[in-house]
């Protein structure tokens, strides 16, 4: 199964969607339109969106209200891929040259800010001051949260904590808010509304975590870079965390930055005998298993059940 | 007579702005913190608080309304300059070192984007959909205007169009909606509004045209930085395209620069011999005039006199 055979129902909506993802980079400039309809042409799981019709389903569902929120949330995430790509020094991302690369950091700055802004611009056709109030929060956290991942490489003593707070801020609050939004514009009853954003966050935290997984297990075909390439860049995840609380595996990967030049697939190696994946593993599940709780109060039954099969989804991904 | 005189009335609110951009910056992150306050403590003029102030004076003032369009006004402005710290390479900006210079491109960009978050954040408590709305399209533009800027540069053909309407962009527009939103949120008469965007308007376009003459009459020690800087990055301002009306000093500076190593006091010469300075005086002086006379419609006393005291002095402004 594949996403897009769990979304065939919204599948209009969607493609309403993509529409308008296309319009808002529509700016007349060729440089802009060609720095972002290659990001947008790119693809990508489009899964914020997705959160946000479902989180409709919860209420009276109007799509004329739900694809602004669900356009803003799918640019502000586009708008955070192209600023990363200007942080990550990333040459490619899902498999296709970044912006970055293909033309400059500035550009890719500028580009970045103005999908931004056409995102704000978008959410600006909705009057309810709740959605401008909950959207702008979660946009200075995630800000925050990008400072903090900055702050944090290789910092080896970091602790668990700081990793979920990181990871919180950078994946899960979008999805969190993509779920919550999506059921305030159709009026959901608020429990309901609170269990969406419930959803979205536990949902969110074991989609990173996997991220953070198939950094190491999955192949360079698979990412689209080498393995282990988060932790070459100084980014602590939590397969390193958890084979840290073996002192001489934390010794030897240590030792090996501290070398100038580490041995990646020594210390892959290292990371997958020390039982850090698996540990890694065990902590998403158990968030999934907070995702499919948060559930139990939705009325819809089929949002339920799709919310369910990307769960589902979730737990078995390997790219 | 320096600005802060003009302000005297104001002063008490422009303390009260000020606290609040620095509330603004308080993330408890000291990276955050440290790298957003060292912006706001080198200071700068605060034309665009004063601006939304003013424009407050032609309907019924409410500080309450005005400072958080102020806020948001000003954070988005520092926003823009931290960006453009970044694609400019700046060392040093008002004197001071800028905040990629002192910590790095990546956490300036994170940096930016957290000020403008916040400046997002601040304008929320206004529920009026109709500042969203200006205010999101006006950043829209800027984007539009910043990625128009890179594009532009060492494109020694552009039209003078093309050099009027990025500095619409880059300054007179955000100065135009400073004015507007001032008088907008206060419940002036909607032709009052209007010729308050144009005033912004008419006077951004006349102080960047004055900043672009600067760069080639100041002193090293007056701008803080060499002069002719910003031709030595490839914008080509007012100053330079007017010296090219004269095909042998276009060909002499465009050669210069052929050879990879411009001598920027002879191209500076240049452009002074070519009368190019002196074009673009004028034309900012006729900015000036639309401006002066935009304030016609303009009721309040108060507002009118200061509007004409910075007005004068912006026309004689040597830094």
């Amino acid at each position: 199964m594949n996403l897009m055979d769990i979304y065939q129902e919204l599948k209009d909506d969607i493609h309403v969607i993509e529409q308008e993802l296309f319009r808002s980079i529509d700016s007349h400039y060729p440089l802009i339109e060609e720095a972002a309809s290659h990001l947008l042409k790119a693809g990508g799981k489009r899964i914020r969106p997705v959160f946000v019709l479902l989180g409709g389903k919860s209420g009276v569902y109007d799509i004329e209200r739900l694809k602004h929120v669900a356009v803003a949330l799918e640019l502000i995430h586009m708008a955070t891929l192209v600023h990363d790509d200007v942080i990550d020094d990333a040459e490619t991302r899902r498999g296709k040259p970044t912006v970055k690369a293909k033309w400059d950091n500035r550009v890719a700055m500028y580009t970045g800010d103005f999908i931004f802004a056409q995102a704000l611009s978008r959410i600006t056709r909705l009057s309810d001051p709740r959605v401008h109030q909950i959207l702008s929060k979660a946009i200075v956290d995630m800000c925050v949260g990008e400072i903090e991942q900055i702050q944090a490489l290789y910092q080896w003593n970091q602790s668990l904590k700081t990793y979920f707070m990181r990871i919180k801020r950078k994946t899960a609050l979008l999805m969190a808010i993509s779920c919550q939004l999506g059921g305030l514009v159709c009026n959901a009853p608020e429990p309901v509304v609170r269990a969406l954003y419930r959803y979205g966050y536990y949902v969110g935290m074991a989609f990173q975590i996997t991220d953070d997984i198939l950094d190491f297990t999955g192949s360079e075909k698979q990412l689209g870079k080498p393995a282990g390439s988060d932790l070459r860049q100084g980014n602590i995840t939590l397969p390193v965390l958890a084979s840290f609380r073996n002192p001489a595996i934390r010794d030897a990967i240590i030792n090996e930055f501290k070398s100038g030049s580490p041995d990646m697939p020594k210390i892959i190696n290292l990371i997958k005998q020390s039982g850090g994946i698996h540990v890694a593993k065990t902590i998403a599940q158990r968030y999934l298993e907070k995702a499919r709780r948060s559930l139990e109060d939705l009325q819809s039954v089929y949002s339920k059940k799709t919310f369910i099969q990307i769960t589902d989804f979730i737990e078995q991904r390997t790219y």
